[in-house]
């Protein structure tokens, strides 16, 4: 009935990258996204730690160890302002940072994303519109942040993400004849351009976009066109909101006659 | 070179929402957001508070009543937990709650958006789609929220926001023979479906979506379909992004030949 003051410590330490690397481990908090991984990644949960309400509330797998305790020891482990009295603790999956080198239908490149909260959101997106894997920058937020994971709403347990050097990735996509679209404020309206498949669509910074590198990498650069009325138009969207747009265009031009 | 204690504690409630009611008043940090208010909205601006760095930092314009004080009495005014060395007091708009009774081009209605970085989001897509109004139920989080001006970037300053309660203004719309676009998982493909303007739309809220009230009011129910290829699929979009997706394929139909 009760979680060691080493597990504890353990468990608190993960919502700091450092120490999800070194244990390998990361946390899932709260019914929604602990049932997810119940679902979706039933082999990588190490243990679950609930209060005994919550047992009785959540359909939890035979064989998924339980440790059941109170919400004040729950509350100790949790990164939530408001903690929530369940919480899975999973291994991390194999595939981070191994690229198979294909390249089918759509991926999704993320460079720089800093907010946790965007990645979540982002990954969410993806996994709505069929992106098979999302490859991030080194220089993204840890997709393991606690925030990140809360964001994803499950999301996370179903997507291949994978850290490398996204300008070399580029270039190696571009070699194989596939073609990466930027999004950019100079670059050619969406809904004006045709998109090929299976492609490539890279998503830049919250603040400062895509670099000049990438920018100049990608095969081509589109832009979301604003229709304010207003000569102080607001500058740009938000990267989650953008990123929701252009995967929803990319697979309306797809999947539907023109 | 002080603000008074009396001063300090009245800036400091504007964080609730009775004391912005009873004051008329709101809060908008950070360089951005009062930058965006000097532009947008002047006549508004009660005082500017920042430091004298800030001072020298931002575009402030002739006639603006600017209170220049140290970082450590603008924390005690900020919502911020990482509080900004620059916020302006401003007076809350008189259109609030006045309908004008017409609907031109492209109207948003919320229904009972809770989250406030979720309400800013939406009034800064608004704001790039060229929504003239935006129509929130009275149970909607109140839009002079810090948290919702501060997701705004902005566009609380340029965007009419109007609280009413929303299944009476969908009937009064429908009556004019306007079209009005609810949108839910049992709807119609928006991609397949061919939207009328002007046109209302409206959003639901984060986690039951509309009310069956509202989802019968409405003229057609649309749908964004999931094209995830997993079985263990997501059940749902944030709010946020499904109305990036609405908003962007709505000017999409009505500015592009099909």
């Amino acid at each position: 009935m009760a979680l060691s003051k080493n597990k504890i410590k353990l468990y608190r330490s993960l919502y700091q990258k450092k120490y999800r690397d070194k244990e390998n481990l990361y946390l899932a908090e709260g019914k929604k996204n602990v049932t997810e991984a119940i679902q979706n990644a039933p082999e990588s949960i190490i243990e679950i730690i609930c209060t005994e309400d919550f047992l009785h509330n959540t359909a939890i797998t035979k064989g998924i160890n339980v440790e059941v305790c109170n919400y004040n020891t729950i509350s100790k482990i949790s990164s939530l302002s408001t903690p929530q009295p369940i919480i899975a603790i999973l291994q991390k999956p194999g595939f981070s940072n191994r690229f198979s080198g294909e390249v089918k239908d759509l991926t999704l490149v993320l460079e720089d994303i800093k907010d946790p909260g965007n990645l979540g959101t982002i990954i969410r997106l993806a996994d709505w519109f069929g992106v098979e894997q999302v490859i991030c920058s080194e220089n993204c937020v840890d997709c393991y942040n606690p925030k990140v994971v809360q964001a994803s709403m499950g999301s996370i347990f179903r997507m291949q993400l994978i850290y490398t050097g996204i300008a070399s990735f580029i270039h190696m996509i571009r070699e194989k004849g596939i073609e990466v679209y930027g999004t950019s404020l100079d670059g050619h309206d969406i809904f004006e351009s045709e998109v090929a498949f299976p492609s490539v669509l890279v998503m830049g910074n919250e603040s400062s976009g895509l670099s000049e590198e990438v920018k100049k990498a990608v095969t081509k650069n589109l832009l979301i066109p604003s229709f304010s009325k207003n000569n102080k138009k607001s500058e740009s969207l938000n990267v989650s909101t953008a990123t929701a747009i252009a995967l929803s265009e990319f697979r309306r031009q797809c999947s539907y006659s023109k």
